[in-house]
């Protein structure tokens, strides 16, 4: 697949969009609502939820609606600048007006329309500007409205984050695409993690499902700027098959589809990190040689994780010890003796003994890397895993320090 | 137990220390070799180690003496300014020196000798410099040198971190001293947690080892600057009898022991806490309700390990919301309309729904505090837990991201 990160897709057949302004941000000029319709009727819709025990009303909506709608849907409705979370019975009401209100006016069942919110916690919405801007929404989706929507999901993000990649299955030429926001949980101000992802393809809805959750697992549930889970993330991915394919249920073509995805996926996990509050870089960790897939994932984990390997690097400082001892500390059943491990592609120690190595040389490396790969072979098996991390900055504590007023 | 920490005891039967100076720290005046000796050869010693995989030659060599001794010993030798960790094989021997310098010197079995190290990572110890400062250290051994031997542990520590108390098991007056150091840890560069804890009661040493296992549960192995464990974290514990009572083995006594070394070990514990690189604020997690105290461990340690939660008192904000979200990340079994948070003693969220609250009144409150509570009631059993965090501030990115020379 060739894959674009950071360019807007082409038309892709079936799907319409839209971003428009309900006033829910204080910025005049901010978009707000954003809309995306499959006008096909049998898309497919694999959907992912944040595990947080505090979800909220859109989330708990969502994870009914999957429930009950065997892996259909048609449309989400999503929101910045209000997270509708903290907000107990009302917020679920307020979560389900906005899915009657697109369900209703594009002859849609409530069942098909999923809803996002990302933004403040612990205020209700305000209906009656959320209402006036989803009728505009509505009026307004078109196949070019790609960019739109990417914009109102935004909240801390620098610039929207999308992508596309087209490619072949079989003789089937097919886009995916991908729109996204996510700089880091900042909640109670602003918050959360969300990502659409777009195909024409045609796919079975649970082959989708689970290319959807192999895909997640090594990209969007890989990543952390501070470790925390909002009580909003979702994933949604709408398969409308407007390319006519046969549906794809798994071989061959599954598998490229999966692997199409996990590099599309893993761009955005890249994007969300990189754009970390205060980060100065995207750290990219590789866990190699564990017993287990979740060993290697838990040890990535608490390597991206650990505020003094964050600190180091923020400080250029190929700071070795931090990482083996982070590892050591999460692990006790690591061996000191099996591991080795390279900063920025430099082996600086190897099986239980530092290296030689010119610490001025990987430092200069550092200072100009905007992504730098930590890779660590832990001598035990054959499992691996990958984790995104940023860096941390005394900018990311002052930003999530700031008393809100 | 009449309770002073900050103060130091007066001479307890039975014990000498010194602090000297061998010249590994770069301050000319820097003590950096402490001894504490037992002059009663039936002196019970209780251990703790760290579990990181990258444990340091002189933790590798306590844990081998801790199974032999059968705990039994009478003496620790420790030094500052140089871990001797990552140090490999010549580490240990280096480690196996000065067990050996002392126990000859003073008349003394090996595997009656502990060993701590605490300071940079990856650099041999300078065994000349090492061995002439333990001859001055034993030539200096004296009922009185308590705070010199406290000093000499100290690393980044603001000051030296010592206590006691005194009181009576039965008709038996006692006294209960601790002296530590800790700071966070930022290996490679100075790192760990040490702490001895000495008494001139008699303890046979299973239920020792038993009471500072469980005293260290809700103290020292309960807080975190950072979240990271050291690969030098050590507690010794000497119960050396002077004070002639029938060996405590359980029961009244026993409690009362448990009681008094736990108060002892959570002023430590605050202590290390409020001396956390940069910290302004000791955060004391409460979390009650819970179906298993591991359960509510997971939950305190989650909270106080949260960056989003740390930052936000760093900057005086009762954010309740980033407290729930850590919470309900680290345990999706939660149920929100079960639970209730307490800030500084504010209810600020019941059964699932914010309370109203005057957030002036209660950031004003944060502003003029050194130690905040944290309670957070689950609503889903008895068991519960504490846990003591540090704010995350600037200054400690600055700290821990400093490039070393």
């Amino acid at each position: 697949m060739d894959l674009r990160f950071g360019k807007f897709p082409p038309p892709i057949p079936g799907f319409r969009y839209s971003g428009q302004r309900a006033g829910l941000k204080k910025d005049p000029n901010a978009k707000d609502i954003a809309l995306i319709v499959s006008d096909r009727p049998k898309t497919a819709v694999a959907a992912l939820f944040t595990k947080n025990a505090f979800a909220a009303p859109p989330v708990l909506l969502g994870r009914k609606l999957f429930k009950s709608a065997r892996g259909m849907g048609r449309a989400v409705i999503a929101n910045s600048g209000n997270a509708n979370a903290a907000t107990g019975r009302q917020g679920l009401k307020d979560a389900e007006a906005m899915q009657n209100q697109v369900a209703r006016t594009l002859g849609l069942s409530r069942g098909e329309v999923y809803v996002s919110s990302t933004g403040k916690i612990g205020i209700p919405l305000p209906m009656e500007k959320v209402h006036a801007g989803i009728a505009r929404a509505i009026g307004a989706l078109s196949e070019d409205g790609f960019v739109d929507a990417a914009t109102a999901i935004c909240t801390t993000d620098k610039a929207p984050k999308f992508g596309y990649g087209q490619g072949k299955i079989g003789n089937t030429p097919y886009t995916l695409a991908l729109m996204g926001k996510g700089a880091g949980m900042i909640a109670p101000h602003m918050a959360t993690m969300l990502c659409y992802v777009l195909t024409d393809l045609a796919v079975a809805p649970r082959f989708w499902q689970r290319a959807l959750k192999i895909a997640a697992h090594s990209t969007v549930n890989a990543m952390s700027v501070d470790g925390d889970t909002s009580t909003n993330d979702t994933v949604l991915a709408f398969a409308n098959g407007a390319a006519l394919n046969a549906p794809i249920v798994g071989g061959r073509a599954g598998d490229a589809l999966v692997r199409h995805l996990t590099d599309l996926m893993a761009e955005f996990a890249r994007s969300v990190v990189s754009d970390g509050e205060g980060a100065t870089k995207c750290l990219e960790i590789a866990v190699s040689g564990a017993k287990s897939a979740a060993q290697a994932q838990h040890i990535a984990r608490a390597i991206g994780n650990s505020s003094l390997v964050k600190c180091a690097f923020y400080g250029n400082d190929p700071n070795w010890g931090r990482i083996a001892s982070a590892a050591g500390a999460a692990d006790p059943s690591l061996r000191p003796e099996k591991i080795s491990l390279s900063i920025a592609n430099t082996p600086v120690f190897r099986t239980g003994q530092p290296l030689p190595f010119s610490e001025p040389a990987l430092n200069a490396t550092l200072k100009k890397s905007a992504s730098v790969s930590i890779a660590l072979s832990l001598g035990l098996g054959k499992a691996s895993a990958r984790y995104f991390a940023s860096d941390l900055t005394p900018e990311y504590v002052h930003f999530n320090s700031a008393y809100s007023t």
